[in-house]
């Protein structure tokens, strides 16, 4: 073992070369991964060439000069680039280009669930074959990292069942009929808004989630299905009366991709389901994925984010180019402290608990004003004792310093029966 | 490059020897990682030793004969094995012991939050330097693949803010305390369920979440903070009261670890705060964790499940172990395809549309009881048209064949409108 690890530092060094990779396809995922590199400029990695048909069309002014725009794919494949991004999608001809590259030594990344579904198995082999790498993190749920989650973090773990939204158009859909929309001016809605195709087949027949459900049975259960033999039901016979009896049964309902492992088979499915409400899987809002994963020894894990779109498919693509540029050390720790602080600019519940008698909230509220704190509700309820009496204030966002001054003062009037409580409240997301 | 990915393919050959790895603490997580190894049988992996102090009281029967039991931890680290996985906690003599292993060359996978929070980036530095692995995806939120999410999926991300309920003790009082019951009650019984120790300001201070967010800051932010300068608030002053208010404020309550860059500064605090109902955080139960990673370019991904205990735990030392046995490339995709089917057993909801008259019902629940299946509820709304009614039946579990021949029974009834619906009913976790 010993000069595994010799050779492992050696190999390290060498690897902090810089890789040449290339993009072939530049629509919205393409000039995301340009833009990102171009902002996070990571050691190691350097974009030397965009393919794209047509590809004058394409050319964009921000991308670093020494970049080659070229619309032959063959220029790209004969060259001497270390890793192709494969964003073209489809089967043909982006597989036979994917071959190409593999056979030539090249690592390719690629967002291509149709193709890593269909020959992910005897791509991988030959990616193995040659010492290149195969990474399609961007292929399931894009900005989730589901899949080195599952690679690596749960490569400990015996994942018996996946149970996943993996296909945000449909969830889209839904969660807007869960509101009480009907099905089709909803999927119109969708097509204005660019997250559904003018046909929108692929997804609300759900063979796109299919697709992804065969690469997570792959990963995480170690099982290679026949991708035409899972059995694919649409949501299009959903009607918003289903969401008003579903809600009498507690749940509410989602497109939902499973798969389970049983004897040495899997049971596999992709439709629309009744989702109890206590499950994560009714969580999840407009375009978002999410995957669960349940294990034999750590029970459920669930991962959920943005699942597609330009930029969070990017970021795993560039995750990956950036796995094969550093190996799997990719974090360098920092080497100072930095200056830490609480003062977050924050809205606040403060809790009084107070001896009630006249003048109490023009004391606080005369406090808060000094530090130029703004009350947002007084609330108070009713039922409790006079002499010991809880009303909340909530104040406007402040920074935490302003607001521990205006208490040190509160603190000092002598009605109060307890030290006042004061909670941050957390922001909405976005 | 092109010799690089060459040595790549050796290296991997000679990764796969198998490594020895020792184990120095056989309590709950020790033991659960001898028992997931002797499971999943990983190839290229070796239990040689396991060290306990007054080791006779912890020998068990069910650990392979060849492992060599040990008091003396010295043995261990004088010997030839490749990973010490470090599982006594604390910062002394933990720490000694972890620093003598990486300094013989050895790797070290740990769980402890504490040493890794103190001198992770020290440690990692003295790994570094003598070409050997520092792994602790354990360290934070046991089962739940954050770190290597963070490290390896998200290495193409910019994070820029981190939110987490990192600390299972608190969360299942404040969810119980959601509840209604008070603080004491709850943490007198988290004490009887073993979530909670006797001695609990570790948690209920803060300064575990603490500890697990200055080890999330330096690898999600890059940023390392030194620990006692975070703020650290008690959960003890919440009382049932303030979940009263809150819910009155469309929140809850959470003990919440966020840290967040703003202008090369961080801003990070651990605390009981107000959280939106809508908000992910909000959704976690009892022991449960959850992490909240806000990226520039892919928004916002969560990451939850199971953060504490025995075997969620091991999951993560094991994963560890196997990142350093396999590098990257811990997955062997499957040689064949596996057969697939769709016969789960489970729960159904059928909605039908039917021209309303007598009969009906009898006809469907006969068709049902043919295969054997069982009605669980009936449902009608009132206030539809007769002759294109809809109601719902819900049937107990059977298998979706059985359930499809009664449907195509029923489909030749002439009183139905429209197919049925038939949609599963997914069953609640666990």
């Amino acid at each position: 073992m010993k000069q595994g690890f010799g050779l492992h530092f050696y190999f390290r060094r060498i690897k902090r070369l810089r890789i040449k990779a290339a993009i072939l396809g530049f629509g919205t995922v393409g000039s995301s991964v340009a833009r990102i590199l171009g902002d996070l400029k990571p050691e190691g990695v350097e974009l030397v060439s965009i393919f794209n048909r047509d590809v004058e069309r394409k050319r964009v002014d921000w991308v670093p000069s020494q970049v080659r725009w070229t619309s032959d794919v063959k220029e790209i494949l004969a060259s001497d680039v270390d890793v192709v991004i494969e964003l073209v999608g489809g089967l043909e001809p982006a597989g036979t280009w994917v071959r190409e590259a593999l056979t030539a030594g090249k690592s390719v990344i690629t967002a291509n669930k149709k193709l890593i579904a269909q020959d992910g198995v005897a791509l991988d082999r030959l990616a193995r074959s040659k010492g290149a790498s195969l990474l399609y993190g961007a292929a399931v749920a894009g900005g989730i990292p589901v899949i080195p989650g599952l690679n690596q973090g749960l490569a400990g773990e015996k994942v018996e069942r996946i149970e996943g939204i993996l296909n945000g158009t449909c969830n889209f859909i839904l969660s807007k009929m869960e509101q009480g929309a009907e099905f089709a001016p909803v999927l119109a809605e969708a097509q204005a808004l660019g997250y559904a195709e003018a046909d929108p087949t692929e997804d609300v027949a759900g063979y796109d989630a299919r697709a992804k459900l065969v690469i997570l049975s792959r990963i995480a259960l170690r099982a290679d299905l026949a991708i035409e033999e899972i059995d694919c039901r649409p949501i299009t016979p959903v009607a918003a009366i289903d969401f008003d009896y579903a809600k009498d049964l507690g749940c509410t309902i989602r497109q939902i991709s499973r798969a389970e492992l049983r004897n040495g088979k899997v049971l596999a499915t992709v439709a629309p389901m009744l989702v109890p409400k206590g499950s994560p899987l009714a969580w999840s809002r407009g375009t978002e994925n999410m995957v669960l994963a349940g294990g034999k020894y750590g029970g459920d894990v669930v991962f959920s984010g943005h699942g597609a779109g330009g930029h969070p498919t990017a970021v795993a693509v560039v995750s990956d180019l950036l796995a094969i540029a550093h190996g799997s050390r990719a974090v360098d720790l920092p080497s100072q402290k930095t200056p830490v602080s609480a003062d977050f600019l924050l809205r606040h519940y403060i809790r009084f608990v107070v001896d009630d008698r006249p003048g109490i909230v023009a004391g606080i509220a005369g406090a808060l004003a000094e530090q130029d704190i703004n009350i947002n509700v007084i609330l108070q309820k009713s039922g409790h004792d006079k002499v010991s009496m809880p009303f909340v204030v909530t104040v406007e966002p402040c920074p935490v310093s302003a607001l521990r001054r205006a208490l040190a003062k509160v603190a000092e009037m002598d009605c109060l029966r307890q030290p006042p409580l004061d909670l941050q409240i957390l922001e909405p997301e976005g």
